[in-house]
């Protein structure tokens, strides 16, 4: 109060009230209360999931796979779906021209000797729960698999992995000129396919076995793989349109590669392939003879003895497929930000499906849009991000991460200098259990929300207590693999990024089986895993668009790079190998990490006054972009040696290792090179990469620290 | 006035007083008056050219190659200097270990037919002037010539182009085996070398012809190169320390290639060469025979015939040169930005000489501290700049833009993300008459300024005026070559940059006569262009840094990238090649041109009353950083063809073309090479680097526009 005596009171209420509107005026953009609205996006009276369950019966009523019909209906109604949600958010669809395959023709024959007749196998899934649109599914395939026909004796390969031929050669098989036989389920069938051509195989038939995909009966009776569902998938091995490389699909009329120029690129198959069902691939085993494969090699307790071959059976695979260039449809949502409209937090899952995509992909979809309408009813209740946040629904995720790949090749420059994260949900829900992989600076905010939300399966604990286990501590996966549309947001710009999933691996993947049916009586009955993910993506969603700081913390990093430090000495033990630059580059990536959650405390703990003076959203903002732009200099402008467009040397594709690297591809690649040629040069070059990757964690430290030398 | 009667006016004045307190408080950061200081930098009463005349004579007393005591006594002299000039600049410098060469030992013999005995060339430079520190001086060589000795007939080449060896071969002149002498003065000293050794010569000797260089008597009596004058320089073809190629040589213990590795990779000569003077060219060019050369290949009035060879003489030609890791520094003098620290404008020039350095390089560092010192008057008077300027003294641009490079190359992810421009002065002044090259959005600025700044050689006029002559608008370069520090800042990175000088070349060009004395009596009496230069530097730097929206404008290059693609048109006449995917781009980059001007007039508008919200300064941000990041998404991660450390695709050196190409130089390389391959698959390539370029401006709009698809 005033002291002075003079003043009367009504002249004491204008002055006050003059003061109140200024400070009102200046201080209430100011003063948002985000931490109000984060609250209530995990509100009970929000979560709906009767909705998402109605999204996902309506998404995945007919087969839509990438560029069919089907799928842009299914693109329409996403993009309903988010209009409906709130008159805030502007959504709207991205085209891309790509070249997909599609089949034409395919046949598969076992000539076996005499008496024995020929066998022609149908390579047809069976309708066992009457789906009423069983008929619109696609014949099985492999997309980008080579057209053409080989006859050879057939090889049994086991996984197919480079150890497994190795193997077969220890073994004295050759198979040169064969077609390989071999199973799914511990590495990526592009590479089996790659593998097999490497040993000279004339054609692959990949088919699922009952000891990793089948139970007693098979769906719709339980869980399991039935005796004839296959597997469909891509086996190219790369990411995007494989016609236009490193540049996006934006027209028919854009610069494209011929088949043929697709072909020495190197990432699509140069032989025939198939996918085949359990019955059919051990009806070819009991054919075969030869050697007893090892037991590691052999099937559950009712297969009959596996015998690697070569035959005496002789396969005849014909495989038709046409290149199309076919448009496909990203469907995508815009809450732009307030504060800083042009700082981007993106959430991503695909749409396109092999057959109906019970689980696989659109549980995601049907949780990204229980994210927007969450978010819608936020805004309705004044909520606006201080940034952007962008729901984006992909297309022709099944092909070869395209759609998101072309999006972010469109976008890079911009998102290369914009983009604050990149969150992503593939398959949301196949079962119990959270799963991610991250970035590791982001590891500390995943925990912290996990901490704040409902575990789906037990309601006395959250998702951290059961992600955590008995061990206490939760497992962080890595993106080093190209498993979903994370790939070119991660290994191509350099965007902080986290995948997430409840249930890891599903026996129905890819089949005509993985439907609604399947989720509803199988995945999550009561949708609440699907409500789970919608709430902990959300949620992490807010937090980056919301926080004035920027919830990052490289300390996570710093652990991450040691160990998987550590884990190379092994590798290069009693070689003239150092990995001291690696070590001391960490070590300037700590001093970098230490000061700056020192200076983000400083800048908390003046929030208060200092953010008036109208300069302080350029320091916050300055802070910001220091934590942001230190995960793009993880990336290489040249790339991985031979693969210019994976430019992040912490986390890509491992060239050698089919069961992909943990951490530095280039170096892993650079060992297992310098591991069979055994030359100075080659482990000159090993050397050569590990101070590669030094310079890029150095960079990320100076980026950190904000100063110039 | 408040009309309510009870209020009494001690309460009024109270009331007015706090609500002036809040004003101030809150709108006064919001109101600097840059303009004023911009004005008093220009003040004649802040020109001081004794200040630059004395700093340049104190520079340019002892020679300074890099590496050398005297180059580090002279950075500790620039250090000092920056420190003097106000205590608000912090300086401090940069070093880095990288390899120079120097010579051990070089000998020239000219064998001619009996009875004439062998000329020994004595190799030496005469100190006509009687500069106390001539012994100083290094003998005269090229840095990174390669080591060893050329026995062969020696053959006439006129400029060492192309264009030359095609005449020599049309003529029926068999290069192979020969050593080659060629004249300076048409293309970069590196490419003569390189075109010899492409036709089989077995060493090159380059030199000064008096029609190029020569007047009627010669330093000291005119601006003329003396008659033994040599013209000593760099012949690698790289930028930045060879032996680390794309990272920076922070430390001798970084990683390095050996020199049979810097030399496979193909940048420094792999034959011996030597540059000589005026007197042993034309001694050398008397002794030959052969046919007589073309009119164009002959010398001025007082030269002897010149013949082209081979022979009859034979020259024996040794040079002997070592690889050293010599510390380097640069000195950094940094000004903090008060609003937006994280932004910066890097003023560069270099301080490294062959010998004195009077025009060469140092009339720009003494210009550049003349800036410093004018700056620190405002910063005396209460200036604090908007954005961070940084002054910065490059060492060993001599030898290959080195000092500059390996700075960008190690702070490239910031640079990336933070730097406004860069505006580099590396010979400030050689005579009359103003230059320029800019990378095109900067035009228009520099137009601006330049009608500010009066005309050094003419008092009644700008030097707007002068510059525009008689053609009534000025002539801009662009930054395709290679000749100073800005190489890595646009072609590496692509910072939007100018490059500025007063005269443009000169006689003595780095020979021992480009001193203190050359400079005083021919290149700039009075110090009044050095003056002008150092007006024209700051002003333009003081607008990118304090202007609240950055002077840019797009429509420039829009019209500049038009025109050159316009003249693509007649070199791909007749081929099924199409420049629509270029203008398509073009016309895209034209309408975010416009937007984002329409934009920024917006934003000026309202500035007025917006800015004290609290908010504008991100919305400004949010609009600078798009005419900031827009030159950037120009370059292309992998870089030219064959030359992945060059990322612009509108601005770099052409392979094949050895004058520079004005612009694509990619496009430029595939045009040239499909010139002489003449198939299909070369001129798709010219296609395709088409739709590379295309592509990257298509980028660049995107980024203008600020949108994402």
């Amino acid at each position: 109060m005033f002291s002075n005596p003079k003043v009367p009171t009504t002249t004491l209420l204008i002055t006050c009230s003059i003061s109140l509107s200024l400070f009102l005026f200046f201080f209430s953009p100011c003063l948002p209360n985000y931490t109000t609205y984060h609250h209530h996006y995990l509100y009970t009276s929000l979560s709906d999931n009767s909705s998402i369950s109605n999204n996902l019966q309506v998404l995945t009523t007919r087969p839509h796979i990438a560029g069919s019909v089907q799928n842009a209906d299914a693109a329409s109604y996403v993009l309903s779906a988010f209009s409906s949600y709130s008159p805030y958010m502007n959504s709207h669809i991205v085209s891309y021209h790509v070249s997909l395959t599609y089949q034409s023709s395919r046949t598969l024959t076992l000539i076996r000797p005499p008496p024995n007749p020929p066998t022609y196998f149908n390579l047809t899934q069976e309708n066992y729960s009457n789906n009423p649109y069983a008929h619109e599914v696609v014949p099985t395939f492999h997309a980008y698999a080579k057209s053409g026909t080989a006859v050879g004796r057939v090889v049994y390969a086991n996984y197919g992995s480079v150890g497994d031929f190795e193997t077969l050669r220890r073994m004295g098989v050759d198979v040169s000129g064969t077609v390989v036989l071999a199973r799914y389920g511990k590495i990526y069938r592009g590479d089996i396919i790659s593998n097999a051509y490497e040993e000279g195989a004339l054609g692959v038939l990949l088919y699922t076995d009952r000891k990793d995909y089948g139970g007693p009966g098979g769906f719709p009776n339980d869980k399991w793989m039935p005796p004839s569902g296959v597997q469909v998938g891509t086996v190219y091995r790369g990411a995007g349109d494989p016609s236009t490389p490193g540049w996006a699909s934006t027209d028919s009329s854009c610069e494209r590669l011929s088949t043929d120029e697709i072909e020495r690129g190197g990432e699509v198959p140069l032989i025939p392939s198939l996918p085949i069902s359990a019955d059919d691939g051990e009806f070819i085993l009991r054919s075969m003879g030869g050697q007893v494969a090892d037991d590691d090699w052999q099937g559950d307790s009712t297969a009959p003895v596996y015998r690697v071959g070569p035959g005496p059976g002789i396969l005849n695979l014909t495989y038709n497929g046409n290149y199309v260039i076919s448009k496909i449809e990203n469907v995508i949502a815009v809450i732009e930000g307030v504060e800083e409209p042009d700082r981007f937090v993106i959430l991503g899952n695909n749409r396109d499906a092999w057959t109906f995509g019970g689980v696989d992909p659109n549980s995601g979809t049907a949780v990204l849009l229980d994210v927007a309408r969450r978010l819608g009813k936020l805004q309705k209740n004044g909520w606006r991000p201080r940034r952007t946040i962008m729901l984006c629904n992909w297309d022709a995720e099944e092909y070869g991460l395209i759609g998101s790949t072309e999006w972010v090749e469109e976008n890079r420059e911009m998102l290369a200098s914009r983009a604050v994260a990149y969150l992503n949900i593939g398959t949301a829900v196949s079962g119990p259990g959270f799963h991610a992989s991250t970035t590791p600076q982001l590891d500390g905010l995943l925990k912290q929300v996990a901490q704040q939300v409902q575990d789906p399966d037990n309601s006395s604990q959250t998702i951290y207590d059961s992600w955590s286990g008995s061990k206490g501590t939760p497992t962080f996966g890595r993106l080093g693999g190209g498993g979903s549309d994370y790939t070119a947001f991660v290994q191509h710009v350099g965007i902080s990024t986290i995948d997430m999933s409840f249930g890891e691996g599903y026996p129905v993947y890819h089949s005509m089986y993985d439907d609604f049916t399947w989720m509803r009586k199988f995945g999550d009955p009561m949708f609440q895993r699907h409500v789970a993910a919608a709430s902990i993506w959300g949620r992490v969603a807010l937090r980056l668009a919301d926080d004035e700081l920027l919830p990052f913390n490289y300390m996570f990093y710093v652990n991450e790079l040691q160990t998987s430090t550590k884990e190379l000495e092994e590798r290069i033990s009693g070689k003239s190998v150092s990995l001291h630059p690696l070590y001391r580059s960490i070590l300037e990536l700590k001093k970098a990490s230490i000061k700056i959650d020192k200076q983000k405390k400083v800048l908390e703990d003046r929030k208060g006054w200092a953010s008036f003076r109208g300069r302080d959203p350029l320091k916050a903002r300055a802070l910001n972009d220091r934590l942001m732009m230190a995960e793009r200099a993880f990336t290489d402008r040249d790339g991985l040696p031979g693969r210019p467009w994976y430019k992040h040397l912490i986390y890509g594709p491992s060239k050698y290792n089919d069961y992909g690297s943990n951490s530095f591809p280039g170096i892993d690649d650079a060992i297992e090179k310098a591991k069979t040629l055994n030359t100075m040069e080659s482990w000159r070059l090993v050397q050569h990469e590990i101070w590669k990757a030094s310079r890029s964690i150095t960079h990320a430290s100076l980026v950190l620290n904000g100063k110039l030398t």
